[in-house]
């Protein structure tokens, strides 16, 4: 793999999407090969998928199911879009991964960290990140900035109670643990342009030391 | 777990379905309390997942995603639909189970059986058969019977080639020789009143020692 894989991370209202793609379209235009994705990023059958999760009548879904779903679908946007992409040399900024698993299915529905760890480890064959911004933002913040946001089509996940969110920031409070080398935290509570700065600087730097 | 789990399973063309429908419907009339079902088996949430994984224009499908999938389906149809069975004491007789994954995905595949027996664990929660009928067939006389059935719908696994077929048949082969003691082998290749006649005496014998 000559690439670089940076997956960006964090709970609901965290600003990871906003930044993510304006980060991507500057460092474009300063040059650098950048592909930006989250999953399923348009690959049809990740997307079939993604359809079967995020169905708002799919209330009887179990966790153990839905985990193996979102596993499914990052698989096959993993062998379409993120492979090619690293193996051409790209930088790919993904917008949610691994993390997201573990700290929703993993910890907050409480099938267990480990368990779901080993399903994705079955998906991505050790293609781990190597590096995560993790968007660390209090719940309640999260979730207004979502609330506020009127034109964010609201889905299955978004409509859980707010303890389930709760434990979602628990879960990668104890990724950030699990994972410190991997893991960059970025106060994500601050305003949005202070947010962008302190991620780009981050980005530039992992990019410094893994690529020259 | 009160009740007795008897999973069908075999290459295509084998008769399992056929059998299964027949032998289930004569139990009920002696008065057994039987479940009838194979995955989805009308589970809504399974039956989504089913049509991404036998679409025929799915032909992108990476294995692993394929593997998850059916994992997925799985465990949704055994938590709705076998587990309560069981628990209230039925004889729950599926067509197909961990066993076509392992055989399918996890050999003729080529992921490997304990990788693709690892994600169905995540799956099944142990929940394994009691006794599992296989359906022994030469891959020719299999196929040919499909191809005969023109009332059977042609799916994106029926499409393969005789050689992935082969593997199949080896795969169930080796999962005999891994589970003697839940496989119960019946010749299939013979005509179907004798091979009903053999399931039917070899399922009243697992009744017999399991259930009284």
């Amino acid at each position: 793999m000559k690439g670089l894989f940076i997956t960006f991370e964090g709970p609901e209202g965290a600003g990871k999407t906003t930044i993510l793609q304006k980060l991507g379209k500057e460092l474009q235009q300063n040059g650098l090969d950048i592909v930006m994705t989250r999953e399923p990023g348009g690959i049809r059958i990740a997307e079939q998928i993604r359809e079967v999760i995020l169905n708002k009548n799919n209330t009887e879904m179990d966790s153990r199911t839905e985990a193996l779903l979102y596993a499914a679908a990052r698989r096959q946007h993993l062998v379409e879009r993120v492979l090619p992409a690293l193996k051409k040399g790209s930088i790919v900024l993904c917008d949610r991964f691994i993390d997201s698993s573990l700290a929703y299915q993993g910890f907050a529905r409480g099938i267990g960290i480990d368990e779901v760890f080993s399903i994705n480890q079955f998906a991505i064959e050790d293609v781990m990140p190597d590096a995560t911004i993790y968007f660390d933002v209090p719940v309640e913040i999260g979730l207004k900035r979502i609330q506020d946001n009127k034109g964010r089509e609201v889905n299955r996940l978004d409509l859980e109670e707010l303890d389930f969110h709760k434990r979602v920031h628990e879960g990668f409070t104890l990724l950030k643990e699990r994972f410190p080398k991997r893991f960059h935290e970025i106060d994500a509570s601050k305003e949005i342009n202070e947010v962008y700065q302190m991620v780009k600087e981050k980005v530039m730097q992992i990019y410094t030391m893994e690529m020259k």
